[in-house]
């Protein structure tokens, strides 16, 4: 056993760490189409933050590259380590300390996945707001990404939901940061600037996270439309209206069509106009009383039909829920039908229908094909690149990230850099802020040893 | 004309340089009771980012403090200048450059008011929902403080309706970041560490804010209290009820009897349940249309009368207005009535009943009074501190700071440290953090000529 294994067995456990063949494939990947896997040197699995706190003090002194694993369920390749380096698995650290019904708030260990969350709320009639498609997803990866998923045109995304950390610094402190108060302005907001940082600035050993009462009713109200660039322009009325959409999604019809497909969909779409119709809005609305939600539904289909929808469908119950399930899995349905490599970029919702004009127009110049979904309320377009080439799929994911960068969007609304973005971003990014970034990074990990292929790469 | 103020000069032209007597009061404090004020040797009121620019660059050459200055209405002495410094004021960069109704933002320069921004939006049905009281406050002022206000319990304070800037570091750089975008996963977020840095470290000279859409209807209720437990112990009861109330505050009866004195407010209490409350909560309500508004406020008496209220008053049009102008002017009151400083701590919603006891008692065992009332659906409370003797003051504020801290709070809720409450946090703050934000704002400002003495003072 090296020397430092020795002295990372000493700290969590001999049975606690992992080297040489028992480190297994699981810890080599997420779910990141494009980069390839990489064994770590050590997988450490620490039970508590003082544990955190003494494997980054010896990562530090000793230049070990740490990367931090919650469920591994990332797209964007942010927990793959380096060959020589560590991953720091939180499955242990996998608690939910405590929920506080009056404070609405629930204070948790990295490692709970959104699955034991919300079994741990259920009966508080408090829920966690951020889904992010994966309920295996931990909270301490929602922290790393800024998690957001569908909800999040109500609820916001993790960062709005993520009210304060414990955190260790890459030196070793253990600090808290916020707490479980809606409002602070008492220095620098640091739960924010660790919230999104993919495991790069400081490790979250505890979080405080929000909760919002669970409405008993809600539905869901299918609208297909003849035309991609009429949902876009709906979904802005839709978002005034008042109606507060708790989900608002679009699905073109390839996505949808695959969907049905691979998920054995019944929606009760007419062929006629299935047929006709380039993409579908899906607007899932919630609220106090089952009489309120009966008017939203009627107003939200009398909208949709002025906004030029070729019909609305009431989804309740299990139908509703199973397009929602299956919108969640476009991931593995892109994945299923051989997408090449996926994109979550965010554009402001005024400019999506010249996003997507763009994008196609560019996947179609380059011999290739885009397919999609999206959280259309929030600009978040997520898609399916497919492009055999790599060559030309790189050139053709930058002129798309350029283009969005250039309406005013970013490289990622959701899935974050990881090592798969990366490099687009640190191409396309103004140079002053990409400074100022590795400054701050600086500022944090003087040692340069947390998830040093992400946000910021430093030669490997 | 020294060349310092020759370089000046040329930046933004002579006639908008003050130096020496031409420099007036107004540049030498804002509205904090405990601070004196200090006058600069220079009033720079640029135009443009780019003179901003060169103004950052020149003061960080020649090593000039600076310190930006939007409305001056701050409570905490952030826009204090020093006497050898710079006061950048952004009085003549307050224009409204867009109202965009599809994206939903504006985006203005950070001289502008809250005033002009309401009055620029009224037409589109829209609202910027930071209202901190002050409606002479400026956006960039909201920008540094992270400020809050009554609507914070629905809308959130100013870093959740801020998504993005243009800002202008110490060293020259101007950089964009965020957008009109509602989320973004795409390396740190350097919008949410400039809000609430105070000045420190960069200064915003573009603001895209987020707009909500503008309810029509309205009610307000207020419920008088035996017991001031009885108001805090409700409060979590009516944020779990989905009512959703857009204002929820607490005003204990000193302070009503001040607000109702200075004010000439008649809310037709009889004097009967006036003598026998000891504290108030207002909650608003809004809604789509006023059969639901009704709705809501019926559902609202009943529970505040289950949850011990002695009646409920509902108040309409110009009486709800004038209780709810009234409390934005509580700090004022404040003053009227020889406040000799203010605190707005914040603190979970459940150590509210536990804080205001402590606090109560810390003031009379210091042989001095507080009084106040707060944003009770945030935790947010606001003291007015009576206590003649500069030494037990600070000794009293530090036993409140310390006590609120310990409850899992913080110092300043939405005022910001500013020069008055910065040596609190000082000496009260885990030392690991204050180094990190020393390093961060090293990042930032290498030379630390921004707003030296507030958040991290250094020796002036």
């Amino acid at each position: 056993m090296s020397n430092i294994a020795a002295l990372l067995a000493d700290i969590v456990g001999a049975h606690n760490l992992l080297t040489g063949d028992a480190v297994t494939d699981d810890y080599s990947h997420d779910e990141v189409l494009t980069t390839p896997p990489q064994k770590p040197r050590y997988v450490a699995k620490p039970a508590t933050a003082d544990e955190v706190s003494r494997i980054l003090q010896a990562a530090t002194e000793h230049r070990i590259p740490v990367t931090a694993r919650g469920s591994g369920t990332g797209l964007s390749g942010a927990a793959i380590p380096r060959n020589d380096g560590l991953v720091l698995s939180f499955e242990r650290m996998n608690a939910v300390l405590e929920i506080d019904p009056t404070d609405q708030v629930a204070v948790v260990q990295p490692g709970v996945t959104l699955t034991a969350l919300d079994a741990a709320t259920v009966d508080t009639g408090l829920r966690y707001m951020v889904y992010p498609g994966e309920l295996s997803s931990s909270v301490g990866g929602n922290v790393g990404t800024n998690a957001g998923g569908m909800r999040a045109v109500k609820y916001g995304v993790a960062r709005h939901n993520v009210l304060g950390l414990q955190a260790v610094l890459p030196t070793g402190e253990i600090i808290r940061t916020g707490g479980r108060i809606a409002k602070v302005s008492t220095g620098y907001d640091l739960t924010q600037l660790i919230v999104g940082s993919e495991g790069t600035l400081a490790l979250a050993t505890e979080v405080t996270v929000k909760l919002h009462p669970r409405l008993d009713h809600s539905a869901t109200v299918l609208a297909p439309f003849a035309d991609l660039d009429q949902v876009m322009t709906a979904v802005p009325e839709i978002v005034a209206s008042g109606l507060g959409p708790y989900i608002l999604e679009y699905i073109d019809n390839v996505t949808m069509a695959a969907l049905v497909h691979t998920q054995n969909l019944e929606l009760g779409i007419p062929d006629r106009i299935r047929d006709s119709c380039q993409a579908y809005l899906v607007v899932a609305l919630e609220n106090t009383t089952s009489q309120r939600l009966d008017e939203d539904v009627e107003r939200a289909g009398e909208l949709v039909a002025e906004l030029g929808a070729q019909d609305a469908f009431i989804l309740e119950g299990s139908s509703a829920r199973k397009l929602v399930e299956a919108r969640e899995k476009a991931f593995w349905t892109a994945k299923a039908i051989g997408a090449d490599d996926i994109i979550d970029t965010v554009v402001p919702r005024s400019a999506m229908p010249e996003f997507l004009a763009g994008a196609r127009d560019l996947a179609t110049a380059a011999g290739a094909a885009a397919a999609g979904c999206g959280h259309a309320g929030d600009g978040n377009v997520h898609l399916a690149i497919f492009c055999k080439d790599t060559r030309a799929r790189k050139q053709l994911m930058t002129d798309i990230f350029a283009l969005a960068m250039k309406l005013g969007g970013a490289i990622s609304g959701e899935h974050g850099l990881g090592r798969a973005k990366t490099p687009y971003f640190l191409e396309l990014e103004d140079p002053a802020k990409v400074a100022l970034m590795r400054r701050i990074k600086h500022s944090f990990d003087p040692a340069g040893i947390l998830n040093p292929d992400v946000i910021l790469a430093t030669a490997e």
